[in-house]
């Protein structure tokens, strides 16, 4: 494989094809093709970005009809059918099934554009300037979004300009079994002189996939909405990662009962890994002016055409939901296994995850990296997450047929026993 | 045409549908059809994002072999064939010719994660937290971006957070004939208690097309590298409006002879409308650690593929280039007819523009919204730009067929006259 | 009394006044008279800024004579020979006989000026912007101290504009017993995207006046300590209230045992209530380039005279030091039993202090405005603190006579049976 | 003279003890003494503290007698008699005369701390976070403050730390003759997108000192206010250096007949040296709560006394004014021969200023640093100012004799004669 170009002209700021560093060419469903003709099983799927898989057959359909028929790909923020059939079925097949009530905002197609978008409105309506964020999370790299994000790398990236606006609390679990981390947070909330601006918001995510597959619970989500309707901030649920069914239900919160206020999606809402986002926000929200935040991909036709197409094909009944639940079963209980035979070797490990948002979290960064390294070595695309990238993570696609799930497990339990033979 | 759906569902910050209150389904090169079936040729292009028209036939069918083929379609920062192409391609048709020497970082696909990269990465360069900016400039609205954008619509809904790390100094022509603007930028860079703090880098489209057509001359766009050279300051040409020929060559700087440090595209990079946007930079700029500025869709594939074919196909050689030289003398003729026939009816007007990005000021918003509303009403998608939208912009496909781009124009004519009548 | 003019020229946010609501026109030592004549005992001190009483006999005498030899006045930060001798002095009396080693800066003449170059050294010398400030700290109200003032009342009071560069931890017992607050700052501090930005420095006042009389324990402050340098962490001791001699010791952390980087004083540092402040700082880290901080009232010379003089006349030997114990052991028995008194009558109250700055914490600011009201009917002035001013609070001078002691306590002891009688 | 101490205990940062390094005794009126009883001219005063002259005696008299009575030196902001005097010494002898309604804010003691409370004020005032600066202006270096102050050796000295929430335009005079500056700040304010945020407030100095005597002209202030006015935003003049009698009206902005929002004083406002400061402001500004501002040294009682006195000595009735108008005569007379000779000796030099505030600008700072290092030699105390040092800067006493006047100004015309012999 020919990587000098890629080698020399890109900047070294590239990541993953340090880990990976093949040249990919094709790919279908859950298996990934390099320019050698290798396959590989995907269990990262572009970070949560393809549940419904690569190539997902249905939703490129969908896509190549619509670019034979000469449909708009890119009109601003024009008004197109592709946008009005979008809105209508996340309405019909999404919204109302759910009892939610709320209107779309088109930012930019990315996530950190959607969060950039969500905590802007929310200090706009609250008119206030402070965001609570958590422990451990991450939402976005631009400045804004950036204040909430806990992650030191990118802070530390800013060329010495502190971010602006956000406090972080300690997120479900950070202070130990039998902490209820919302002691503090309400403690603060209450005291005049604690440090801690009344907020507009709170973001959170329901399960923190770069912090490390860190799982809130549903007691804990429950009193986070209460502590936030009794102080009136309002609650952004981040559900770029967690949502479009990845936790097996479409909205991650939906698990809780919670109702947010403002809820960010991007990742596989497009479904076929088009850059797309929106924020979903309560009506009464909407405070923005027209035009007071712009970008000249907000509302990309192609997506919403894959992204309808998709959301008919797997969330207009509970089969899908019930068959994501069902593998998610499979692989808990296989990293249940495997977290039980890591802390037999001597290295404590445990398993997390909600839904087909996995991992086991091995202790450390490094045994994480040698058991990740090893299983692409084997044919198996998986990442680490976690604040020290201690917590071997799976993403799989949501469609991945049983057959690779399996695989992608066996490869993963050898790559662990050859590692810590 | 139904449009209740579409008015309820989404947030009043929508725009472009206030001013073309139509449902659009289809559109090929530069003219857009709309639900009833009627036809509007479109000077609008995506705000100079469909450079190569809608719906280009031989980039979409690039797009869609790539689709049959399975290629990758979203896979992070991963080596990929179409990754490598658009690299060889970008170095082979564009840098190798003009002589330019770039390392490329992917960001995410739009133009503010653009820059935002762009103007951290000339803070870590160089360990000042100062970006210049200019007088009407445009570049993008997450916080980071909006420091340097000048627009008070936008710096105003932020809820209070003020943003942080830049400062204005007046564009070329911004003080009237005869004051070169750069006399007060060069007079406070010397200055020790002038108040300006020593710049990282300054930022500056060479047209500035939100900010109303306003076009740098090429002493001054020189002078103001020779200053950023003596004062070790970096020069970033925002070529995300202006670029990808939209001014007669790939890069809006050509025309000036000078060699930015660093550049941003999105747009047109693309041509085909596809989410897409990278940063060029001298590769000893290149101060980025592995995985320091991320993103879920930095490095679109299926947008490597339409812009590798769109480089291939209109900048091997000169041809194109000369062809939009052409037709902007057509546009450039007629606009300053039209002027001067405004200027007659007792409005003072004026042309201005380089390349086919082009406007004519009206002196005031409320008649150039007049005007552009009774384009529409005659066939013709033409929006305005400027501090008070007093500028007609023409941003035409640069590939409109010739009997398009005169019917536009007539169609404008006739608007303008009826106007005026 | 005349107030009609105090009234209506003052600004609304005079505060004392309302509590205290005559006009006072002499003060000796620990007491205070109005202009009819009446006297108070005094337990407020100039919120600690009068520790060797008003008009103390021998500090007044210094500064006369420096007067009437036409001593400089005002010299900007020229040498004089009553800068040198408070210097000889500081170092013969103070630092020397404690093993400290520090250089001195002379910032204005206010604890915030104070703390505002502390926390700006700390970022020059580390080339870091955090400063990790504690829940209830008052560190002073200038934007760049008031980033690490956890007050909501001041700030919400900057028009919008968000504090930059600090985050606060909980301070000791802020979590409730058993809970070492400082697990939760060491855990951020190891956790790579837990938020916390690697601080600079830490700002702690060892006992919290403003924020209700905490007192940190020995072991905590230790343990920051430790935690400090394992980190590569400046630690600043802000012992504007806390120091000269408050505590029973000059330096309020000499109880502990630990040496900070930077140490901040002011209020008594005079003696005898003049504006005066400096900044103590390891040696090494004198990063100050001539002229960068300045100030018109940098090293006020009267106030170099009586600081001086009450240095050599109360911390020569350990006469004074061991009489401030022993009235703190007075008013720490009798708001013992005030405090079970209190708490007996169904309003759970507790007794807190280090020397003698000590408080009774009655529940709520109610009940304790209640108290100190009807106390000043009765002739103490005394101030609550605390977050809701929940506690009442005792900062009499030093020097107050015991008579004068024993019938402010007894004054409020009266108070209190009549406002729970 | 010992100097050892002095050069090993006070931090680097200290600066007039590098130009001047003597060890000072004894002051009066306009002579300093060292300890080697060598005696000065003082043409500095504290950098306009001591427009009164050094221990001025009536002022110290007054000090002394209140001392003698036990009168209140420091009571935080409590009512006393002291304090009620300066409020209505200030109303009648100063604010009615001049037709001024003003309210009284006294923060901390310092100049910074003036302009901290009055920017803040004006944002809480206005709900707008800009503040508008000029270039060339210092207003102190607290961070909220800063932000306002054009000298980079202050703003760079953060620790990397942005200042926040101000900008920066062009002062009286800065473009060239014949450019009026405000055209631009006017263009600026009425440009929606020209990037600056609408103010709250303008702060500007009618006479820049520490930026070099540069003298905002009638017509520009009178234009200035104008502009303030039609644009809803605060005029704030500090006038802590300016004011005081130094231009030889008690304000700076009398000259100009126009009437600010809000007014800063400090530096000579206690007459005698002793630090202190007030905020004036239109009543109807006054949105201060109860303790939204605070600070232990505001309003200094000492400094209550002293500058009541000042007032009624030297404000009661044109004569002191007409005197200082007198000496200016004098000075200006003599800067404009000096100016001339050096002018004709090949370095091209001018005279300016307002009233006892005057200076030479010798066309760079080396030859300015040369008479001023000359000057002190030959017995008289005078510095430079402007951003590169060029400005030899006149503040003598206001009450300085004639013969030292006379003397002062001998020795400086020897001095420059010996420089540039």
């Amino acid at each position: 494989m020919q990587t000098q170009t890629l080698e020399r002209m890109e900047s070294d700021v590239r990541t993953y094809s340090r880990s990976f560093p093949v040249v990919f060419t094709k790919a279908v469903n859950a298996r990934l093709t390099d320019e050698d003709g290798r396959e590989y099983i995907d269990f990262l799927a572009g970070a949560g970005t393809l549940n419904y898989g690569h190539n997902n057959p249905e939703l490129k359909q969908a896509l190549v009809e619509y670019l034979s028929s000469d449909g708009i790909i890119h009109g601003l923020d024009f008004w197109t059918a592709a946008k009005r059939d979008y809105l209508e079925t996340l309405e019909e097949v999404i919204l109302k099934p759910r009892g939610l009530d709320y209107k779309i905002h088109l930012p930019g197609p990315t996530g950190t554009n959607a969060v950039e978008a969500a905590i802007r409105l929310a200090r706009v309506a609250k008119g206030r300037h402070n965001i609570v964020s958590f422990t451990n999370g991450f939402h976005g790299v631009t400045m804004g979004a950036l204040a909430t994000t806990g992650n030191r790398k990118f802070r530390e990236a800013t060329g010495g300009v502190p971010t602006v606006g956000a406090a972080f609390v300690p997120f479900d679990g950070y202070l130990g079994d039998g902490t209820d981390t919302l002691d503090y947070f309400e403690k603060l909330l209450g005291d005049k002189s604690g440090g801690l601006d009344l907020p507009a918001a709170v973001i959170v995510e329901t399960v923190q996939g770069e912090g490390g597959i860190n799982v809130a619970s549903t007691q804990w989500l429950q009193r986070l909405e209460g502590i936030c309707r009794a102080n009136d901030i309002l609650l952004i649920i981040d559900d770029i990662q967690a949502g479009c069914g990845r936790t097996g239900k479409f909205f991650s919160f939906e698990h809780a009962g919670i109702t947010p206020d403002i809820v960010t999606n991007s990742k596989s809402l497009s479904g076929l890994g088009l850059p797309f986002a929106h924020v979903l926000m309560r009506p009464e929200l909407d405070k923005w002016k027209p035009g007071q935040y712009n970008g000249t991909f907000r509302g990309f036709n192609l997506a919403f055409v894959t992204a309808a197409t998709a959301m008919r094909k797997y969330w207009s009944d509970d089969t899908f939901e019930r068959d994501v639940q069902r593998k998610a079963g499979i692989v808990e209980e296989r990293f249940t296994q495997l977290a039980g035979w890591i802390s037999d070797k001597g290295h404590p490990a445990s398993e997390r995850g909600r839904g087909l948002m996995r991992g086991i979290d091995v202790g450390n960064g490094e045994l994480a990296d040698k058991i990740t390294s090893k299983a692409f070595e084997n044919g198996l695309v998986i990442e680490t997450s976690g604040q020290d990238g201690e917590v071997v993570k799976c993403l799989c696609p949501l469609t991945i047929p049983d057959e690779d799930l399996l695989e992608g497990l066996d490869i993963l339990e050898r790559s662990i026993h050859e590692v810590l033979a």
